[in-house]
C-alpha cells in the first residue's frame, strides 16, 4: 500500500528544485527501469508490480528496496500518460569531472530547453560513443523525467556535465582540439576537415549558439540544404543536426570501410 | 465575435474523420500561419488579432475569409499549449498523384505513428530536396495539427502520397531504382553503394519494418554504432536515422565537394 504522502513526494521530483534538494530522480517505464537498474546507478526505490518483480527477478534484486504496488497504485504515482508496471527512485549522480584531455567528439549543448531533443541527443551520443556531453547551465535538466523517458536508458551510458563555456574553452585550449560552432553562414560539413577529437555546440533552434559563445568557437560548420527551391525549411530539428554532425564526425574516423555487398541480391 | 459553435467546429479539426468529412485542417503559429499563406495551399479562414492582421497585411490578404479575433478568442480555439495570434482553416489538398518515373530520392513511412516524429521527418525530406514522402496508411495523418505543428510550414512544399507498399514497389520495378529498407542485420550504410535514385523505408522504432515489406526490398541498410561497450542505445530515434540518411545519400550526389578553409583562422 502506497501512502498519499509518498506518492506526493515521488511525483514531485518533477521538480528540478526537488531534485536538487533530495538528490533523487525518477525513472518511468519497463525498459528504462531495467537498464538503471542493470547500470551504475543507485537505485533507492522500485515500486514495481508483483509479476514485474517476479518476472525479472535477477534485475529487480538490486534495488535497495522493493515496494510491491497495484497497477492502480502506479498509475497514481506515474507522470506518464499511460504508465507501465513500474518506477524506480534513484540518486543523482555528481557531474562527471571535466577530464585533462579530451580523447575523441564531445557536444556542448548551448540553452537546448526541449526535454524531447535532449533526450534524443543522449541516445545519439550514446550511439556513436560520443566521450562527453557538456550543457550550458541553460540546457534542461537530463534528470527531468521527460528527458529520462525520451532518452530510453542511455542516460545510464553518457558522461555529461553541466559547466559553462568558458570551462569547455578551457578544455579545448588544454586537450588541444577545436570547439566547432554551428551556424547557416558556417563551412559545409561535407567539405571541412572533420578531427577525430574535437566538440561541436549546438544551439536552440529559435535562437542559434549565443553571440558570446560563436565568437570564441574555432569555425562554424553547417548542414547543407539541397533544397533549390526559393522558399524552405529554416532549420533542421536540433537532434536530427546532431545526430548528422555525429554521424559525419564519426563515419571520417574510419579510413577505409570494409566494401560490402547489398545483403539482397 | 467568435461563436461557440464556431470555436467547437474548428477545435474538432484535431479529429481525422472530421477533417476527411470536412476536407479541412488546422494550421497554428504565427510563422505556421505565414507560411500556408504564401504557399499554394487554400486558406479558407484566417482567424487573428488586429495587430496580426495589420503587421502581415501582403500576407493575409490572401485568405479567402479574414475573422478578427482577440487573443482571449483565439485562445479558446487553439489546440496549442502557448496559443500565438492566429490559426488558419484550410482546405486539404489531394495527395500527390503518383509520378511516371521517380527522379531523385524518396522515403516510404511504414507505420510512424507519432506526430512529432513525422513532423521532423517532413522537414527533413524538404531541407534534403527530396522527391516525395511515402506514407503507408497507418502512418499518421500529415493534416494532423501536431504533425504540421512539428514540421513548421514544411507540410507547405512537400509531395505526400498515403500509398500501399504494393504501389511504391510496382512503381520502384517502373523507374528501375531500388528499394532499402533498415534494419541492424542491414549493410553498413556508410560502406554501400548509394545511388541518386532510389526509395528508402522507415518503420517506427518499436515495430521495425513489416515482414511483409522487408521481404520485398532490394536490401538493408543500418547505420552503424560506435559505442563499443557491451551495453549501448538499441536504436536512434526514427526522424535522426532518417536525417543520417538523407545525409549520406545526398552528399553522394555531389561528385567533389568544393575544399572549403574553415571560415575562422
Amino acid at each position: 500500500m502506497i501512502s498519499k504522502n509518498k506518492t506526493k513526494q515521488i511525483r514531485s521530483l518533477a521538480l528540478k528544485k526537488v531534485r536538487n534538494k533530495s538528490g533523487l530522480f525518477l525513472v518511468e517505464g519497463n525498459k528504462n527501469v531495467l537498464e538503471v537498474l542493470k547500470s551504475d546507478f543507485r537505485v533507492k526505490e522500485l515500486i514495481a508490480t508483483n509479476s514485474f518483480i517476479s518476472e525479472n527477478s535477477e534485475t529487480t534484486v538490486r534495488a535497495e528496496t522493493i515496494t510491491e504496488a497495484s497497477a492502480e497504485e502506479i498509475k497514481g504515482i506515474s507522470l506518464l500518460k499511460q504508465p507501465q508496471q513500474c518506477l524506480a527512485v534513484c540518486v543523482m549522480p555528481p557531474d562527471a569531472q571535466l577530464p585533462e584531455n579530451l580523447a575523441g567528439l564531445s557536444l556542448f549543448l548551448d540553452g537546448i530547453q526541449d526535454p524531447g531533443n535532449l533526450g534524443t541527443i543522449i541516445r545519439i551520443c550514446d550511439w556513436f560513443g560520443l566521450e562527453y556531453l557538456f550543457c550550458s547551465p541553460d540546457t534542461a535538466d537530463i534528470f527531468n523525467p521527460k528527458v529520462v523517458q525520451a532518452c530510453m536508458g542511455s542516460f545510464c551510458r553518457i558522461k555529461t556535465a553541466y559547466v559553462a563555456f568558458e570551462d569547455i574553452i578551457r578544455l579545448a585550449v588544454q586537450s588541444d582540439v577545436p570547439v566547432f560552432g554551428t551556424s547557416p553562414e558556417g563551412t559545409n560539413i561535407y567539405a571541412a576537415e572533420l578531427p577525430a577529437r574535437a566538440i561541436v555546440v549546438l544551439g536552440s533552434e529559435g535562437q542559434g549558439i549565443k553571440t558570446e559563445i560563436s565568437r570564441k568557437t574555432s569555425a562554424n560548420l553547417m548542414i547543407p540544404s539541397f533544397n533549390s527551391g526559393k522558399v524552405r525549411a529554416e532549420s533542421l530539428n536540433v537532434a536530427v543536426s546532431a545526430g548528422i554532425i555525429c554521424s559525419e564526425f564519426k563515419r571520417r574516423t574510419i579510413q577505409q570501410w570494409p566494401i560490402q555487398n547489398e545483403n539482397k541480391a
